[in-house]
């Protein structure tokens, strides 16, 4: 399915690069393919651009917002990004119960780096606006890391995440 | 050649109804086409997601930033949209020249908003960190507002913000 995305999306870069066939002498660098929100973390799902907007929506929404930090040159962002983008059970439940927000770069919340900045990390936010430090992953000196192993833990996490709001709010 | 783009988007809508063509009991949702950092504002352009990271690269980059507010759904922002995705001298000046953001949420930063919250607005920031409110468009009751037909005030806009990075800094 993903696949058949891709292939379109080739079809449309190889059309564009075709029918406006510029002068080749005008052209100073290769044409870019245009950055997504997603960053590959999962193509369909409507990603927040901002913490700001972020937290707007999981307030005005009620539903939790899920934070991912990473770098699209760190491999363990890159491994963890893969097996995310191919889970479906963690694809749907994102789509359908969480804000989601991906960024490559630190807010000024220093609530959003309980343990230190570090990628890839992974916190959630109640909609009451709680950084939900208590939802860790697996390691003692970096508990909102992930392991792309990890990935069955995530996506408990994240219905610990959802719990939270339906019982305590 | 609009025949000729119609057309072509017309095969693409083809191929992606039936190239991917899933059990329709099985989907709810209809695919959606990944969000852009550019939203339409120049795909070749290398946008910053967020105003901290905007500022970041302002400062170490030593380049001005240029901050756009719009919205999907304004029709102000849409017209505007277009021509500056369309004119190559804003265009090739933004991606040389400029740090870029465009935002459909407001950030925190009440600097970024002399005059109020409207869009479109577009607000020019120093890589000293100060917003350049000096650097206004044609309309008093909203200083920070361009029309289409504004493009070339615009343009010349960002040429101020240049000079005053080269001659002040």
């Amino acid at each position: 399915m993903l696949k058949g995305l891709l292939s379109v999306l080739l079809v449309l870069v190889a059309l564009s690069s075709t029918m406006g066939k510029p002068d080749k002498a005008a052209v100073k660098k290769e044409k870019r393919v245009p950055q997504t929100l997603s960053r590959g973390w999962g193509d369909q799902l409507i990603w927040a651009q901002t913490y700001e907007e972020a937290l707007f929506w999981a307030r005005s929404k009620n539903k939790p917002l899920m934070v991912i930090f990473h770098l699209e040159d760190c491999p363990h962002s890159q491994s963890l990004k893969k097996v995310f983008a191919e889970d479906q059970d963690i694809q749907k439940l994102a789509d359908e119960e969480f804000v989601i927000l991906n960024l490559v770069y630190e807010t000024t919340d220093k609530h959003l780096s309980p343990d230190g900045q570090y990628v890839p990390r992974i916190l959630f936010v109640d909609p009451s606006m709680t950084v939900r430090a208590d939802i860790t992953g697996r390691y003692a000196n970096r508990m909102y890391a992930y392991e792309p192993s990890d990935i069955k833990l995530l996506l408990s996490n994240m219905q610990r995440a959802m719990k939270f709001l339906k019982t305590e709010l």
